[in-house]
């Protein structure tokens, strides 16, 4: 498997090691008011939780660190607005230690920050064994379903196409912007920083790869897409959205998977303008998405993504935090844009059976 | 066919008898730096032009008076931005003069407000005669057209939807929401005063209107749409756009036809709060569309509405302004939300055969 593990320690420091008496927690004890910090939440230890019929206990070996997270502090989305008191919600990677599954059987799972969670079995996506758990929060994950769904089932890219892609160097823009290649697109990234976009370019084969903090980034873009745009994959929203939207080809189509720009704040701006003038005066569509609504058919996706990671066609960089306690800094980095593709957190170092946890 | 004339002057006053020798036209001397004035168009007199290989010489019978003429003026949009001491552009229903086309053919043009323009046979659109020659600038025109497509093709209207449309009693908005209704699905209005919301629910069949002026029009649209809203038929955008979004249901579709609320004024703010949030957030798509992009299948979108005028499930109600001089008021007031459905005028009362212009 062509997957790049980026460890920031490469040693477990503050990992569990599997001692099933006491649940390791973070909570969140109040709602950011401006830029997240580490403050707003708390680590606890509770009596490991007991499933009851048709539940499971869940052990967390990876917890997926989202810029969603943040979102979800702000208000409604497509989940209630966050609780306070109450653990840190958040995907992972869970193998099953009691109840209504086989123990052992990998599950995804919204188990939040903390080492043992009780969920309905309903809830569950049970996963078989795969040389790579992490993985399975990266492309065989909701962020490399929301890159191939984004792509392919919002966008409808086309051969020659040209697809532009912001937040091009994180967990689905690095995943996005090699699909398109594969599907014979023009690939142009946008990021922050110069690493990132020598790294998009030629390392995962971009065509371009912009700076958003250029002053002249705008026309960089237009220099790049002499032919104009023809799909905008936006994870961004906010400044990068409305410059990209005069660039847009008639019948353009822009994938709206994130509004990462109106995130990290209390007050949060999502005006942009050119709405919809631009969009009757191209013709252009603009369609919002969650990967979990192509669920149905995310097997086959799976499958695709899993025959190109193992060609070497493309690579699923995952950046991995070892420790439950550092999960509040990974957040809040991500959310400053130190990240490199996916990251997350690898909760603890070792299966239930011994095994690592790869 | 179930047609109304709302004759604003019953008795042609200024209408030319049809004299050939001299082309009245009306010119854009100046472009408006604020709302729409009548001191930017001049009426002159040329002479009538002659048509060379491959043209028409076209008299012009009826104008299509547009929101989209002002927006025209602000700068470029899907047509290159207006000149200026040139003829005012327009839709037209002309009858076919000399040329390359046989005399007294109908043709759908684009001649502008003056009485005869030279135009190559290419971009004219032969349409049969009908007992209601100005039905060709309504209902089987482009904006009965907009309607249809709007409605069945980009938002895809499922019966059962709850569609929500603004001017409503506009041009296309009054067609928009009866097709809407023969399709099974419960249509609420929103437009500029309680008399054009009596009609359209009264006269047209709307389940309910809701006046934009009033305080608490949201909380009375909300009230109107228990069920949320699955489709926005768009016509204006801005405040009122930005109040639906948070309606709409997950999966809601946004056919974006029109954006009437920035075209008048020399500073238009098109920004739009909740993009792309909230089309995340709810999976919403948004769509820009023109009716001429689906001009392959006019024909039998025309047939369908045809029929129904025939049977009297439609009306399509045009407003008659007589007198090309008249042309400049006809668009201001429009622009004042003066209008109830399509207004026009009328060039000329006589055909070149001395049948009346119906």
């Amino acid at each position: 498997v062509a997957s790049v593990q980026r460890d920031l320690n490469p040693t477990p420091g503050g990992a569990d090691q599997g001692g099933a008496a006491t649940n390791r927690r973070i909570l969140l004890t109040r709602l950011p008011a401006g830029r997240l910090s580490a403050d707003v939440f708390a680590l606890d230890a509770a009596p490991t939780p007991v499933p009851g019929p048709g539940e499971v206990l869940c052990r967390t070996l990876y917890i997926s660190i989202d810029p969603a997270n943040r979102a979800w502090m702000q208000g409604r989305t497509y989940r209630a607005r966050l609780g306070t008191n109450e653990v840190m919600p958040a995907n992972t990677l869970c193998e099953v230690v009691g109840g209504d599954l086989a123990p052992g059987t990998l599950v995804l799972a919204q188990a939040g920050w903390q080492d043992y969670a009780v969920l309905p079995v309903s809830g569950l996506d049970p996963v078989p064994e795969a040389p790579a758990l992490r993985q399975y929060l990266g492309a065989l994950g909701i962020t490399g379903m929301a890159a191939y769904f984004g792509l392919h089932n919002v966008a409808r890219v086309q051969e020659g196409d040209t697809v532009v892609i912001s937040a091009a160097a994180g967990a689905t823009g690095h995943l996005a912007g090699q699909l398109a290649a594969i599907h014979g697109c023009r690939v142009v990234g946008i990021a922050g920083s110069r690493a990132k976009n020598r790294w998009l370019v030629a390392e995962l084969g971009f065509d371009g790869a912009v700076d958003y903090h250029d002053a002249d980034w705008r026309d960089q873009v237009r220099g790049l897409c002499a032919d104009g745009i023809d799909v905008y994959f936006d994870n961004v929203g906010g400044p990068v959205l409305e410059a990209i939207l005069p660039l847009m080809n008639v019948h353009g189509r822009i994938a709206c998977c994130g509004a990462i720009a109106s995130y990290d704040t209390g007050t949060p701006d999502t005006r942009v303008a050119g709405i919809p003038g631009r969009l009757v005066n191209s013709r252009l569509r603009m369609e919002g998405f969650l990967a979990r609504d192509f669920k149905a058919t995310w097997a086959s996706a799976r499958q695709d993504i899993a025959a190109w990671l193992a060609a070497g066609e493309v690579r699923s960089v995952i950046e991995v935090v070892d420790g439950l306690d550092r999960t509040p800094e990974a957040l809040i980095g991500l959310l400053n844009g130190d990240n490199v593709g996916k990251r997350v957190i690898r909760v603890t170092a070792t299966r239930l059976d011994g095994s690592p946890v790869t």
